[in-house]
């Protein structure tokens, strides 16, 4: 069986103990962890079944987890900011959502997984049209993913009307259920843009498959003021009369909940997605992870679409993310470092459905690794690997990154597909989509 | 006289007009720009005198200017984090400070001088102590700086007594005054550690002298309530009272601030370092940018010390500085993309003094240049180049680096010093300081 060492590099294993082991060695046999800890003599030579990367040093540490993204949204990025909500979407974004072909689709996705292959990211969940081309283009660059096609009571660009999205759906689910890297989830879009009969629908198809359903939800009190005129009541309370608040359940944003609201999540077991580079550029609040940490949430981060961030670099997010909490509360104790660094790898891990697998270096979990160079002027001195990840790392100081037991990129070279071809097509598929000058 | 050519890129001059040159060309003969427009034939060609760096299709921008910094606090990157600000400050930072040589300081401000001219700034504004060191550090590597020795009513690890504080800087103004990159200013710590004594001697020397005044004020409401316990009066009306009110004071944060404030700010031409991520990390509030632009103080950024953000990168901060805006007013029309590139280029100026001469290309401003690469997957595609700058780019896409006409970094390569050193020396002076295990 093919094999994979990484070696001479400090583990941050992100096990439960938080245990860090200093001149470490992981062994990857297949697609899973077979060592991990001391370097052991011989490890370095590689062979004709065995390949060996050098961590120089550096940090080795689970591949990074994005919990929701639209990925294909690269072909938008910087396409209209620093504009009213309404402004943005109606005159920017879904004018150019209603042109989006399977093609462009692939492109944006393939575009968004260099991205994120170059910054540390090995896991994503995907809410978008075509979603079979962004499960595509995962399946052609080796990432892992969830995916799903986005649902919504008006005519879709992909599939149309809502029956056949309801179809695909459940097509995708069936066709994804044997890849060991990509699965599908149902996806309706939010409260305020799917009817009762579509939430059902999905519901049932979440129940009968087992898949995740996940929706925007709670995004901002704008939302909540509209999901409370449309259905009378709120956001979470609509989802909990219709069934669907319970382990599958995958929420995105999740910004207006009270604390009433965050311990039926937790008791639950539902899963969240917070977004805070997104919620502070589209200017939709705050969330309140302190509270939803506490209450044992599964939290994951997300970086949203680049039409809302711009981009897919875990990195920043994080940095965001603790630095968003403390001033929020005025408290420069919340959000520490080490829980941040939890969101994207072994508590992102829980909200992505692969709890104890994902997000944790430790023999028999899966091999999504990355090794982060921190023989950096920016990274030097080094008290505190969690922290420098937190508040000092960038997703361009990603060095190695390892998906499923497979090399996806080495030493900053990206192996698993032509970096210059993807970006050429990205902008032809943009300045289609947009019908802008592409620079 | 040594000529430099800057091409085949798309120039943001960040003149008032917001000019763009596609396909433009930057020639730089001895420390000034003397063409900046299209390409013209011939210039390609490299020669005895003439030096030319290509652009690849990037951006030719003005060097970022960071409005407010420590950079020998390099040396306690990540040290300590995520704790209250009096356990952070009496338990870690200081106790590292008492502690501080010349030659810490030296090598803590050569790492972030490394740093800068990596990410792409060419300005800073530094307060700390051994600051004639800070000034070797910025000569030693081409960088350009305002630097002072922080004065304060304790014994200083540097200075000792206040009366050698106030002679060292009186001392540093006259020797940097016939430096072309450096100035040095007076710099007052903040009002609750500075005498009423401290204050008016430090106000007169900068009368004499012409120097700015730099000051931290207005950082937080905690602030406000110890100045207005020790002193009467909130921290501008105390300045007001001193005399300092004018063109030479230089704030730093101004968080609490009220719109009187403000405005008395603008109408005597004051300057101000906002500082979103040391705000942000340390929990001090939101400083009332979109108040202060609309007034027409003279705002530029500021990353701060390490200890606080925890790098140098201004990237980073306008990204940061953008969505904290938004989140803060929850609207996502503040503090848009250009007007924050405006902060660290055409306003940053302004506030470093300088204005028309740095933060803008144009034919007679000091060759301060940098080039964006923006071939990169993180940045395709683009149809704003400076949405791309707030919302995308990372310092690590900075490509080369001029200033005063020098170049400082090509092709990504630092030349004025040498990295491996810096680092090496910076670390070992870090574990010596903080006592400390330095990975």
């Amino acid at each position: 069986m093919k094999e994979l060492c990484i070696t001479n590099g400090t583990i941050l294993t992100m096990d439960e103990a938080g245990a860090v082991i200093q001149g470490g060695t992981l062994l990857i046999q297949g697609s899973r962890i077979t060592y991990c800890g001391p370097a052991q003599a011989g490890e370095m030579a590689a062979g004709p079944e065995r390949r060996v990367l050098d961590a120089h040093g550096g940090l080795i540490m689970p591949g990074l987890i994005n919990g929701h993204t639209h990925v294909s949204m690269t072909l938008m990025r910087g396409l209209a900011d620093d504009l009213p909500l309404d402004v943005w979407l109606n005159q920017h974004i879904f004018p150019a959502e209603t042109k989006l072909t399977s093609e462009a689709v692939y492109w944006g996705a393939m575009l968004a997984c260099l991205e994120m292959i170059r910054s540390g990211t090995t896991s994503f969940c995907d809410m978008y049209l075509f979603a079979d081309q962004v499960a595509q283009a995962a399946d052609d660059t080796g990432l892992r993913a969830v995916v799903g096609e986005v649902l919504y009571d008006f005519d879709s660009p992909s599939y149309g009307k809502i029956d056949n999205g309801l179809a695909i759906t459940r097509e995708l689910i069936d066709k994804l259920a044997p890849h060991s890297r990509l699965d599908a989830a149902v996806m309706p879009h939010a409260l305020y843009t799917c009817s009762r009969s579509l939430m059902s629908k999905a519901g049932a198809i979440s129940a009968e498959t087992g898949a995740a359903l996940d929706i925007h939800l709670a995004e901002n009190q704008d939302e909540t003021a509209q999901v409370q005129k449309m259905w009378g009541a709120r956001p979470l309370a609509v989802l909990e009369e219709l069934g669907l608040v319970n382990e599958r359940l995958w929420i995105n944003h999740g910004v207006d909940l009270n604390q009433q609201e965050i311990e039926r999540l937790a008791a639950a077991g539902a899963r969240l997605a917070h977004c805070p580079e997104s919620n502070m550029k589209l200017a939709n609040g705050v969330a309140p992870l302190p509270e939803l940490l506490a209450a044992g949430v599964k939290v994951g981060l997300g970086t949203d679409g680049c039409a809302s961030n711009n981009d897919q670099d875990l990195f920043g997010e994080m940095d965001s993310c603790a630095k968003l909490a403390k001033a929020s509360r005025l408290d420069p104790t919340v959000a520490p470092a080490e829980a941040v660094v939890r969101l994207c790898t072994s508590l992102g891990a829980a909200a992505f459905g692969r709890p104890g697998e994902l997000g944790v270096l430790k023999p028999g979990a899966l091999a999504d690794v990355i090794v982060v160079d921190t023989n950096q002027p920016h990274l030097t001195p080094m008290y505190n690997p969690l922290s420098h990840l937190v508040y000092a790392a960038r997703g361009s100081d990603v060095l190695h990154t390892v998906c499923h037991g497979e090399v996806l990129m080495a030493e900053g070279k990206v192996e698993s597909m032509d970096s210059e071809e993807v970006m050429a097509r990205a902008k032809e598929q943009a300045s289609a989509l947009t019908g802008c000058r592409v620079l």
